[in-house]
């Protein structure tokens, strides 16, 4: 299977992200020995994190712009994190017919979020897709998200850069976006810089350069940046200044050692979160433990043993 | 000390607080004893949470509302949970000064928050703190936060009244209360309801009270809650009628079972939270694992190993 996805099978690939997907015991260990042997390869894609808030443009920005870099000779993979996907019932990618031309693409890849209950088991299976998408060859990981809770955070610290697509404001007034969520952002993109809108696009783009600029400058960064950019996805306008822009960050990222840096500091977060997630998975996994758990839960809910007792002869049982 | 603290001394309250926020091992098995022989005892007093951002007139509120119990001759503790005190190097509480004639009160006990990097700290002391204040027989245990970030929610999960302090507002225009902390709120207060800020105090109250008839009734309470007041700590009015419909909800709750319920969910989640940090406190404690965890992170962060597979190492070697 390994040999199938390094020899970019598209097949092989959307069955390895199925096997990834998976909670099956067995189908975990089939998917660390995969993601051991396809890591081998040190393949690498440009992984590129995209957040907007429903309304935005999304789907036809991801689209243009897909089709773009495929109209170029370079391979796109694009995946959703999609923390609500559990609770809908469908993925925001779930409809590939929101992307029609892209999805039938040769040189594209369109994989849906899972439904996945929490967010952590959606992060693992995004990092470890993103994973078999550079072994299958791709150039370029687009990840996106919508703008809610914690999902951008998530996809910001998995990916090289973390772009936001905002739509123009009205007047002179900033979308309410958080300072935090700012702060993440390489790049800001306003949509819709076409038509009627195209003047209120403008201002946004202004108002949203003026904002980044109070932001404090990141010393890894060349001069100007984070930028914020005019697009239309509609029209297919400013999504090769985009892309030039942000290969230009890319670039010099790579140059400073910023690039590699950043990587290697992601990949162990990742790596510590797994062996935190696994240790704790101790705790429902074995039904001994369960019914231990559950006793001493009794105990303290009934007010006949304190939480804090309780809790250490738990991890005394633990230990032992 | 236990029996000190059960004859209801100040200083051996005090002095068990400081056990519980201590780092130290040995420290932390003597407060898991004196825990558990406290807990014997089976007191409880009503535990209120309240929140409110700077500026609301926290302080003042609390001085006056304490002093209003304290005169009818009840017990009262106040706590702090307060994320930013590890931060800004003191607490919104650390100068007592602040609360001058409370802090003078023989029946009022104000114990500031300690300073703590992480908000699983400050909420193991303060559940701890509140089962101290309990022991050494205080009425009614006031823990404040101030409205930033998951404090809320943690404030919500450790007491049986939540209530938010709230400004009036300018014109009709409500407060950017996040949805989800107007859903925890029991009560919503309207401070300052005094001079000049009187009108608008009152068009705050009935704007909060319509935000609170639209969201959903809870089943285990009465009628008309939760509920929307307006008092002004400056003048000590409407203190009392404040204090009547906590009681008179406290009350419809102990009636209906759902206070001890409540309680007893409450117990088993900090048991449950409690088992989790000790298991997950184990990847720093030893030298060996600690030591185990930055090689194969190294590995991962350079590249040469995938993140799933050195997690799976890491954790074979924990089972060991």
């Amino acid at each position: 299977m390994a040999e199938r996805i390094l020899s970019g099978e598209r097949r092989a690939l959307a069955r390895a992200i199925t096997l990834v997907e998976s909670g099956r015991a067995d189908h975990r260990a089939q998917a660390v020995a995969l993601l051991a042997e396809v890591a081998k390869a040190g393949r690498q894609a440009l992984r590129i994190g995209l957040s907007g808030t429903p309304g935005v443009g999304k789907s036809t920005f991801i689209e243009a712009f897909g089709m773009m870099l495929t109209g170029q000779g370079l391979k796109v993979a694009v995946l959703a994190v999609d923390p609500s996907s559990a609770r809908s019932g469908g993925s925001i990618l779930g409809d590939k017919t929101r992307m029609e031309r892209l999805s039938r693409d040769p040189l594209a890849f369109i994989r849906p979020s899972p439904s996945q209950t929490h967010l952590g088991g959606v992060a693992r299976r995004t990092r470890e897709a993103v994973a078999l998408c550079e072994a299958a060859g791709f150039d370029v990981v687009l990840i996106e998200t919508v703008g809610v809770g914690q999902s951008e955070t998530l996809v910001a610290e998995m990916t090289d850069l973390f772009i936001l697509l905002m739509a123009p404001a009205g007047g002179d007034e900033l979308q309410g976006v958080k300072r935090g969520i700012m702060e993440m952002a390489d790049m800001i993109l306003v949509n819709k810089a076409d038509g009627d809108l195209k003047p209120a696009a403008m201002r946004t783009v202004s108002d949203y350069a003026g904002a980044l600029r109070l932001l404090r400058k990141r010393p890894y960064d060349p001069e100007g940046f984070p930028k914020a950019l005019p697009v239309s996805a509609l029209a297919e306008e400013g999504l090769k200044s985009a892309w030039e822009e942000m290969q230009t960050l890319a670039a010099w990222r790579r140059d400073n050692g910023f690039f590699v840096s950043n990587r290697a500091e992601q990949a162990r977060n990742w790596f510590e979160a797994e062996v935190r997630e696994g240790l704790l998975a101790r705790l429902t996994r074995d039904p001994a433990i369960r019914a231990k758990m559950a006793r001493l839960g009794a105990e303290v809910a009934g007010g006949r043993m304190a939480a804090s007792d309780a809790a250490e002869r738990m991890l005394r049982e633990l230990d032992a």
